[in-house]
């Protein structure tokens, strides 16, 4: 009889996601993950894709959000709970897994709560880095939660941004955001109002997390020449920008079908124009037309940037020999006999032939 | 500031479900997971519901199978891959999560492999407990890998079946099959052709696995009051009865919208009428009409029996005192506060504030 193909499930926790980041700083893990977001997003056509699958209840909603290519599937869960902070819970909780195609085992288990904060701000930087000034300096971060020091150093490490201009209606929000970027060059200006916030800034980024149709920006704000980067209109419902704002600007998406389900794009009719960001990157379509046009890009997150920083964590896990196996498939002497794992002479169930791998090969 | 809210995801493996069915008892585990599915199938319009999301390679299929009522969301990870055997690996490999739809928290993460064998033979019998002849004494079970052992018990068990007629194109299958039956008072008769084990069968179940449009059953060995639990065509492209045998029958199907698509059903036209299984439940339609009449339960695998699984996998972890805490997503003192997680004085990892709740409490 042969022996048993291994099916080993690596769990990747949030520890593990901490210590590569201590181990190799934070400015080369989001230069990394930019450049496997960017790498994945010029294999577009490669991947198959749909809009996320989401169960909506009264104040949040939970999604899967699967996508393949030939060799890799991967899915994420998340909710969007914007509640939950009045609880003592995140907004935002992740978790995803990365699967081999030819036989669907799942080898990578990742938390995701924390990595998808890493991504999220490492495609807005993808994003500005094709689309807004290349010389853009000042950012305006409108919203300090969860995600805000995310973004503010994605910013600072990979395009060069200097200065902050901070806005949250809940000033303790923003206190935190200072207190944890304290250690940074980062100049950090605390605005009283969103339009004093974003008067002369260059990047405008709005992370807001109200599970309603907001109006954060509104046309009267907007400059020549300004790149906003809206992250927190994410969901039907959920809005920040006004839609002139929308109509003012050239709009750029990452997954058309999906953005105009969730995105601010929900307020606008089907045949507004957007440019699917991917286009851009591999030269298919304009970016930015010239230095006083604004740019936009209506971030909702997709599939693939999940994708992206599963493999990138998998690649640090072997890299940095972190993480750990755990017993979520069982393994199999005959795959026909799946019923021995019931059997009385399985027990103790930890002996079972079958289950470790070890002593089947021993 | 508040204490941090708990977020604990509790793991149940194989190891725990094994357990938890030698101590029970597998007729029990049997019962108790039939009698979940029935009262789940009874609540049917409290669940959102979806067709389950394919992604389909050259040899297998990975999917995600999402439900939700307004306290209680859940998913399968699962996959299709008919050839894993041939290297060593089982056809059907699953985990899955129920999640606290007003926090969204991933609550309970528990494989499925196993109990997708459970829970798939417990849907079986109450389908035939709707829909065969309540003296129903012999089953005729063609396919004898991985899930035989579990429709064979669970019909033997819950509804009195004393003889299996076998049949299966690969002879070691069927050995192994007998093998582990060996211990029961089921009388197993080897027969080598499908019409030898389906001739005077009062109930057919069909459960092989190519993923190919195969012709297991045809309307010539039907004979009348059978009825056929037909749970092997359950994808695109991999189905197992001739479509007279449906014609012939009277066919109940789980949800409608993904039967469709998936089960023996794909190559009958749209309007072929058929009845879902919870409407008989619930009185709200005829089953079977006479003893002369052919059943068909045309089965292929919905979320709500992942659902019921899991919470009845999530009552014995706790009854029995099993499963063990995974550190899926962190937990935070500030929730506004994410990036406290790479914060160097948070080092080292495993007692980062947040994240170990047992030193937070302390």
């Amino acid at each position: 009889m042969k022996l048993p193909h291994p099916v080993t499930t690596q769990f990747f926790s949030v520890q593990d996601v901490a210590t590569a980041v201590h181990t190799l700083g934070l400015p080369t893990v989001f230069q990394r993950l930019a450049d496997t977001i960017r790498a994945d997003y010029l294999r577009w056509n490669d991947f198959e894709k749909c809009a996320r699958v989401a169960n909506h209840s009264k104040d949040g909603v939970i999604e899967l959000m699967p996508i393949s290519d030939a060799k890799t599937y991967s899915f994420k869960y998340v909710n969007g709970h914007p509640k939950n902070t009045q609880n003592g819970l995140p907004c935002v909780m992740a978790f995803g897994v990365l699967a081999d195609v030819d036989t669907g085992i799942p080898e990578f288990l990742s938390e995701l709560t924390l990595s998808t904060a890493l991504r999220t701000a490492a495609m807005s930087v993808v994003a500005a880095q094709a689309l807004a000034r290349p010389n853009s300096r000042t950012m305006a971060l409108i919203g300090n939660g969860a995600q805000s020091e995310f973004q503010a150093l994605a910013f600072h490490y990979l395009m060069g941004v200097q200065e902050l201009r901070l806005y949250d209606t809940d000033p303790r929000a923003t206190e935190k955001l200072i207190t944890n970027l304290g250690h940074t060059t980062l100049r950090l200006r605390l605005c009283s109002s969103v339009t004093e916030a974003v008067r002369g800034a260059d990047i405008v980024t709005t992370v807001t997390a109200d599970k309603t149709n907001a109006t954060v920006l509104t046309p009267d704000m907007l400059e020549p020449g300004m790149h906003i980067n809206g992250v927190g209109g994410d969901c039907p419902g959920k809005t920040e920008l006004h839609p002139d704002v929308l109509r003012a600007s050239a709009v750029f998406v990452e997954y058309e079908p999906q953005t105009r389900i969730e995105g601010d794009l929900q307020h606008l009719p089907a045949d507004f124009a957007v440019t699917e960001l991917w286009q851009v990157l591999a030269g298919q379509a304009a970016g930015r037309a010239d230095a006083k046009q604004i740019t936009l890009f209506d971030s909702v997150g997709f599939a693939l940037q999940d994708y992206s920083v599963l493999r990138l964590m998998r690649d640090l896990a072997k890299e940095l020999g972190l993480g750990q196996p755990v017993n979520l498939i069982p393994e199999l002497v005959n795959p026909k006999d799946l019923f021995v794992l019931l059997q009385p002479e399985s027990q103790p169930a930890r002996t079972a032939p079958g289950v470790i791998k070890d002593i089947i090969l021993a």
